[in-house]
């Protein structure tokens, strides 16, 4: 199979750059017609690939591209999801070449989408041609590539569960992910949940002069950086009451075991230009950005932010407020927790609205599962090493749908890594984990088929 | 001369709105060439009502509009000043009808600057006008009519030290403010000063996905929060070490006085829809936006602010911060008391640059100077009752600037309203006001040109 990958690098990669020429931002209505592009590209592509079924679902938002290909009913299945919508690239002046116009410079991809998750879904396609085309499906596979993970895939669970039948499966692969680093292969064994908000304050009911109002009336910019400043005491703790009642609190030895993965501080403040880090007092770095819950806010807007000056007292100010859950957290819980201590705090000289956005839950993948174990011989079949076993700080809330829904573990195979800039401008790929992922995602159909029942 | 402004109150009327079309923002360069239409419009009425040496004088930015009517050096000298630069009109969607298509309705001019200030600088012009067509002007005068004073007038102090002798007058009147109400004139005896700053605070250096690194680094939206929340206490006194030091603290006896001019704080709360006021302990709403200082942010912005969720950290976070200054204040001392303090509240996880704007220094007119009295029984001509004197929480820097550079007093004798909306949307003046105004100004001519000398 390795020959057939090798001869078929270069199609590979243009098949790719092609999907990530299509704009298809799930955030920005405007982008609609793209988004239903790149759904029909890849509906396309598993269909030439041999696949079976290759259609696209209807939801109230964005298809679901679906495939399949039932060799023996008796083997066991696996059921791949990934997603074809991408975060909105602003700024777009950040970039060093266009987010749409996609470049290969230094081994890299750069796009928006070519780590998160155009390149990572498309490995799987491309991983599922060289089986077919090597007469070498070791098992049942299916496909489900939604697009509106960016958004909170609030159409999926409906789907998932009127196709409880169809989308039957022994274990699901995801892509979304990343490594260590290239030299340090891991699987990610656990996921963040996310609770996210959008809030409004509102105090006069127009703009106003600030000199002929100012000190008379409150200034909702003001009093939203005083409630959004007094959410995190002086250690760093969230102060909003009953947020870590069920926080999941893991023992010395499971933070000793995570003291051991590769991790340089300096390394990592010199990548980010970060006079010095910051985070909850007690727990380091890799602690806080993923064992720990925590509360950002992701945008803040209000007021005149215009060339120079102008002296005026708005009538309203927003922000949008997301907190990341760990294990045993509920995004329930928290967004109740959080709109109701957000309105408390409220001074009694301005309205405030709490409107919650997409909320997700957190995950742990054990490491003894049969999922866990082939995609762990798998990677070390191609990268000579075994992988390490990392809790991730991100969020992939249908993780916990599908265990709940379809009863199904999810194995979390990521090839992308920390410096890949998902989310950010100038988001790249490497090509030697873009090949890396489709030589090893047949291993990991190869092991596994051996494995499940087994463990 | 009230018959000849009664024949042509259609025509100054159609003239104003003639020059409200122009959208002289003087904070958005993109708006430069109706910046000089707004400027030549006005040089050309005032040579038409009649004036010498009308003309433009070009400074390192918008040019001053100059013209004089020199009738005898022996009578004492008027100087007008006023501005044709007005406000960013934004946000277009709360105005009723475009900001720069005048209308008139329900007796009220609606535009940007109807009031603030080319409706009040425009009274001016027809009093002019109407002095010079009833051969009534009863001493000389001068106008001075700049472009930058939404912008903090920050070529007018070299042009007016450049010359003093062309300005030498013997006093200066200014309409750029307002009056309690139609039936309850006053005239404006103090002013606050102002300090402009624009603060950026920056924590990684690339927008960072809120998944991997939340909780890790320092998140600029929520520092700059901290930050700014800091900056009053629970008594919302500004903490800024020093700010109080200078401040002129009123006597019980003017407290008092204060106190007797009309105000309802019911009729406040509900023309703005505030559920309740909000300020500095221990004074009254007409203390707190009058005669105490301010602190107030006027925009803030950061992250991702458009539609939908994004989770990302943004590498910086914005706000524009001014404060309100009283009497034995100075901004340069304020602004330095507050770069200092805002730096040095900055954690070790960001790096902070705060840049100043424009500042200006507080004022108080004497109410027993000549230019006061000659106010005060114009409008008790015009109005049939004694104006009250007034402190007015707004800043026009440059009256503190006249009486450094050219030693001479101003009197702020303005027609406005609080709630013709300067600075908002809906931005409105009075055709009662500014008619109102064109009979009083020259009623000020001639108790001026008597008093003068005597005081």
């Amino acid at each position: 199979m390795k020959a057939y990958i090798e001869e078929n690098k270069d199609r590979f990669l243009q098949e790719l750059l092609e999907l990530l020429r299509i704009p298809s931002v799930s955030a920005d209505l405007s982008f609609k017609g793209d988004v239903m592009r790149a759904a029909e590209f890849l509906r396309e592509k598993l269909e030439a690939a041999g696949a079976d079924n290759a259609q696209l679902f209807k939801t109230a938002g964005n298809p679901i591209v679906y495939a399949d290909k039932i060799i023996d009913p008796a083997l066991p299945t696996v059921l791949v999801y990934g997603h074809y919508d991408v975060q909105p690239a602003d700024p777009y002046e950040l970039w060093n070449s266009p987010p749409f116009e996609p470049v290969i410079k230094d081994e890299k991809i750069y796009a928006r989408g070519a780590c998160d998750d155009k390149g990572q879904t498309y490995m799987h396609v491309k991983a599922f041609e060289t089986m077919m085309q090597q007469q070498a499906l070791p098992c049942n596979v299916k496909f489900m590539i939604e697009g509106e993970e960016e958004v909170g895939s609030v159409n999926l669970a409906t789907f998932v569960k009127e196709n409880k039948e169809r989308l039957k499966a022994d274990i699901i692969v995801i892509s979304d992910t990343g490594m260590l680093a290239n030299d340090v292969p891991s699987v990610t064994t656990g996921l963040r949940g996310l609770s996210y908000h959008e809030v409004e304050v509102t105090g006069p009911n127009r703009d106003l002069h600030s000199g002929l109002y100012g000190g008379a009336v409150a200034n909702p910019i003001n009093i939203l950086c005083k409630m959004i400043a007094s959410l995190h005491d002086e250690n760093n703790h969230i102060t909003i009451p009953g947020f870590y009642d069920n926080v999941e609190e893991l023992s010395q030895e499971e933070r000793a075991e995570m003291a051991r993965a590769p991790f340089s501080l300096d390394a990592y403040k010199i990548a980010l230009d970060l006079p010095d880090v910051h985070g909850e007092a007690g727990y380091s770095t890799m602690e806080r950005n993923s064992i720990r819950p925590t509360l950002d806010v992701n945008g803040i807007w209000g007021g005149y932010t215009g060339e120079g000056a102008k002296t005026v007292i708005p009538s309203k100010a927003f922000a949008k407020i997301s907190m990341r859950l760990v294990p045993h957290q509920t995004s329930e819980e928290i967004s109740a927790l959080f709109q109701k201590h957000f309105e408390s705090i409220a001074p009694a000289s301005v309205k405030v609205v709490v409107k919650p956005h997409h909320g997700g839950e957190p995950v742990v993948t054990p490491t003894t599962s049969a999922g866990y174990q082939a995609a762990a011989r798998a990677m070390e079949d191609t990268f000579g090493k075994k992988p390490v076993p990392v809790r991730s700080g991100g969020s992939i809330p249908i993780v916990a749908m599908f265990k709940s829904v379809l009863e199904t573990d999810t194995v979390l195979m990521g090839f992308g890594l920390d410096s890949d800039a998902i989310h950010s401008p100038n988001e790249h790929f490497g090509v030697f984990n873009f090949m890396k992922g489709i030589e090893t995602i047949p291993l990991f159909y190869q092991h596994f088929a051996q494995l499940h029942g087994k463990s």
